[in-house]
């Protein structure tokens, strides 16, 4: 009888490969299987889903103490990397691959801004089941504990039963202590946007910059919504998809007088 | 009796201000209305919905012989600029937000890597009609000339209908002589993925790096695609969406054994 291999998994982020988010997933997915991390090799918070087509793409092992798990540094974007480690590193499809734990929300409008996402979709595409989890807390010193319960359970569920086709999943976890995280909702991408304020500054030379600053707006007061889901205490699971056609638009466009 | 205002039309682009293919929209919409262009200062390729969160951004009005229309170049992204235009540089919200011509296809699988598109959809969640428009010829002697009765009629159409909520257009015109064109076809994303192979080679001091190269590969032999439509000779227009909710999925996720 021949052992059933371990399941291979992918472990990627945004904030960098020493952020201590990325410690969070990888702690949870050496119990699932055997683990490779390639992620950049510096924060790249805000990148969406940018590639590098002009530039070089540096990637170096990383000598850890730890012999378990394979950890790779790129100066490439968390869509380079999840390309990189497909196409060169791994040398097998992973069963799985996981982004973040960002440090700060993915949830509704932010899934468009987001590398975390972005390298969770890039593995979609390329055929991988794939999530993306992020923690409601920007800060360095945020505390992962409570999320590693729900990390290990949404990971179990997809080795287990795969991922429906061309989806991936957007995972926002609440900042609260485990015990008074409600559970798991799955729902919809609330209806929110950004409203830019833009700080102007002056620079030591005279010349005038901006910083890019704003508020969200949540639009959407719907309750199958992820805002409504962390608002209320409960982690939201919103499936995404890659193909963005709008299919109810389609007859309308189509009616418009065009050559 | 008081004049009706002309619109106003906000051009961006992802290959910098200085590109041929921004020109060709510039001349266009001055047809249609008054117009104000931000753009980065160099090409942006590949930067997807990037945007700048720990970098400054400069924004500078480029001086130019014709007066009939404000140029500012930005040290931003796509994305970054719009947010830029909308909330310091226009002194009304845009009737009109139109990004391109961009040198080099953006169909199918290639929206979610495109800044062409980001900067589109960015206008599209700022309520704002938006239209991306791309050329495929990557060269920078492209000839965007056929391309222009297309955008004409498309901006014409959106200026008089408006768009479908929370839906901005991706439209791609194929390589060929104004006459080869056989028309506009209103279409779906093509299911169709990029296989990465990268290039290994090593820096003069020794130190190896990757360039990222690929070939891109169609699953979808729908006639109702964007691939379709552009390999024979059409204008694509897919309608593109931004609540990335996969809500065929909700069901199958919602089953899973979850906290």
């Amino acid at each position: 009888m021949t052992k059933k291999k371990r399941p291979l998994i992918l472990v990627t982020n945004d904030d960098g490969v020493s952020a201590p988010g990325i410690r969070a997933l990888i702690e949870v997915a050496k119990r699932l299987g055997d683990v490779v991390v390639v992620a950049p090799d510096s924060p790249q918070s805000g990148m969406g889903h940018a590639i590098t087509v002009n530039n070089t793409i540096y990637c170096d092992k990383v000598d850890l103490s730890d012999p378990s798990v394979q950890i790779y540094s790129s100066s490439g974007t968390p869509v380079d990397c999840v390309k990189l480690a497909m196409s060169k590193i791994l040398d097998r499809k992973p069963d799985l691959c996981i982004s973040g734990i960002n440090h700060g929300s993915n949830s509704s409008i932010n899934v468009i801004y987001s590398g975390t996402m972005s390298a969770a979709v890039e593995a979609g595409t390329l055929g991988v089941p794939a999530i993306g989890f992020s923690l409601l807390d920007g800060s360095l010193e945020a505390n992962f504990e409570p999320s590693k319960k729900y990390v290990e359970a949404l990971c179990k569920q997809a080795l287990l039963h795969g991922m429906p086709k061309d989806t991936v999943l957007n995972v926002n976890i609440p900042k609260l202590p485990e015990e008074e995280i409600k559970g798991v909702k799955v729902c919809r991408q609330a209806n929110a946007k950004w409203k830019e304020s833009f700080e102007k500054r002056t620079n030591p030379n005279g010349r005038e910059y901006y910083w890019l600053t704003g508020n969200f707006v949540n639009l959407d007061s719907g309750k199958d919504t992820d805002e409504w889901a962390l608002a209320n205490g409960y982690v939201s699971v919103v499936p995404v998809q890659f193909d963005l056609t709008a299919y109810t638009a389609l007859e309308a466009i189509g009616k418009w007088e065009l050559p």
